[in-house]
């Protein structure tokens, strides 16, 4: 088993890395290659020893796509984007990167197809930013994906994509779309989402957040664990069983930040509590107050696709994933 | 006003350039010039006068989408497209025509934008064929536009990339998705939907006419001068008001075939009904069981959108403007 992780220098692309090195398998498969691409070459997994290779590249450079695709990896997952603020901000990256960089990758693949039959598994991440405000309260797997976001725009013009190329033989493509992930490791940044992630995060490490929503303020929530085991599980799903509409909805944890941070309390205390400065903040608020909030996930439940749910257990994989020691 | 009609050859699009020549204004103001755009030179209205000018051009050859859109106009109405099937056959031709001269013209705008300020009101003809089985028999504006055919995927991605332009501000972009024409005036074609407009065309001529599917097969038609209206408003209406959901589902009439057979014995008598064989063709059966029966186009509704709402009327439509005389 072949595999190529585009965009493995994130969080999510290095922790699949480490898993897939881990299992030293995929989808059943012994692992032979592990092709492991990024803007900087992205860390080598510790025990994946000569099997991995580690690259520096951008995909929307001329001529790289078709390179990747020439050394005929079984399985590609493709998880190299602009983030939404930086799609937003800038307008043409955002198309270059997250709308041309990935159509060169699959008409390579199509290119590839023609010339001798390839057809790998591809597995993209999309986004819950493919559905734009107005939205139910809970959003099923049928609702038209509708983005207030050029990075919501791309990501959906992705997964129609994909559904075209799939259809077409191609490729074998699935997409996924992730909840927002919680806990993050590392330090807090400046994603408007960050919130969700560091008013767990900081207290549990004795230190203060701030929270800039409403306690009622709901969301849809998967740790990191998860997220790998999405991208796992989509590597070796019978690509018939999924139909037509290739790319699904994960499931996740429906919850409010009020939720959150009783679930603090009950893993570290009401001195953790304590440590979140309630701090409205309107552009935030208004920001998230556009984002779904709940979903019906009931094709990727079908297919087996699994997340945590409960709050307490996002904390708990955290404490024993990421968290730091001592 | 000055208006550009890109696809003017077509039916609709040499329709539409009669109207408004016609009319002698778009929109509540005066025609100062009325470009006429398609791979062949487009026929000039009779009437337009010296407002009037044809070129043959390409919207996917380089510099054709900047050079139309250096002229300023007002009113960019956007027909052009390779039809469903021959994107089906030729997929390269399919993404190059729907997906990548659309994209050409949108950021041909965009530079103009960024040059000066210009921010044209475009109107997009989209189709149905965005909407893929399995579907519900009354279809919503908030259903999920899954496609299952290329061109589907490429009108799909033309209306999300409307909505990301017109919310940057580059355009002030709005979509129609068209019903299926009927009764279209000509000879019969080999189009999957042809035998709709055939059924009744060729009987109300006093010829045979096939008809390949059930008479229980239900679908969504308007008229050549309803689209044309539908355009028209379009090009006339408040953008505010449109919301940021931008392509819209247009009003038709939701019929059977059955409806359709009724309607002409009404209009022609027995003897005409007499002229349809009933040849069912699976294969065709099986194409129109995927495509949309019937829809709530309530947005469209609310924003002064009105198609015919009987077959009876499709006929009445087609004898005045279209039927041969004599």
């Amino acid at each position: 088993m072949h595999v190529l992780i585009i965009g493995a220098g994130g969080m999510i692309g290095a922790k699949l890395a480490a898993r897939i090195a881990g299992d030293g398998a995929l989808a059943g498969r012994a692992l032979t290659r592990l092709d492991l691409v990024d803007i900087a070459a992205p860390p080598v997994p510790a025990g994946a020893g000569a099997l991995a290779q580690s690259q520096a590249a951008d995909l929307s450079d001329d001529g790289v796509a078709a390179a990747l695709v020439a050394r005929r990896p079984d399985v590609i997952f493709h998880l190299a984007a602009v983030v939404s603020g930086e799609a937003e901000a800038d307008f043409e990256k955002g198309y270059r990167v997250n709308l041309d960089a990935t159509r060169a990758l699959f008409e390579a693949i199509r290119h590839a197809h023609l010339a001798d039959g390839y057809r790998p598994r591809l597995v993209f991440t999309s986004s819950l930013a493919v559905y734009g405000a107005p939205l139910p309260d809970v959003i099923p797997d049928d609702h038209i994906r509708a983005p207030r976001t050029s990075y919501g725009v791309q990501k959906a013009i992705a997964e129609l994509l994909i559904d075209d190329y799939t259809r077409r033989g191609f490729m074998d493509g699935i997409g996924l779309r992730l909840p927002t992930i919680v806990i993050r490791p590392g330090r807090p940044n400046a994603a408007a989402s960050g919130f969700f992630s560091g008013i767990l995060r900081e207290p549990l490490a004795g230190q203060r957040s701030t929270l800039p929503v409403p306690e009622t303020t709901r969301h849809w929530l998967a740790s990191p664990r998860a997220a790998v085991g999405f991208l796992i599980h989509a590597a070796g799903l019978d690509g018939v069983a999924v139909g037509p509409r290739r790319t699904l909805t994960m499931p996740g944890v429906a919850c409010s930040v009020g939720d959150q941070i009783a679930a603090l309390e009950r893993a570290a205390g009401p001195q953790a509590v304590a440590l979140i400065d309630h701090a409205p903040d309107p552009a935030i608020a208004a920001i998230i107050d556009n984002w779904p909030r709940a979903f019906d996930p009931a094709a990727a439940r079908a297919l087996g696709f699994t997340a945590e749910t409960t709050v307490d257990e996002l904390i708990a994989v955290y404490r024993a994933d990421d968290a730091p020691r001592g």
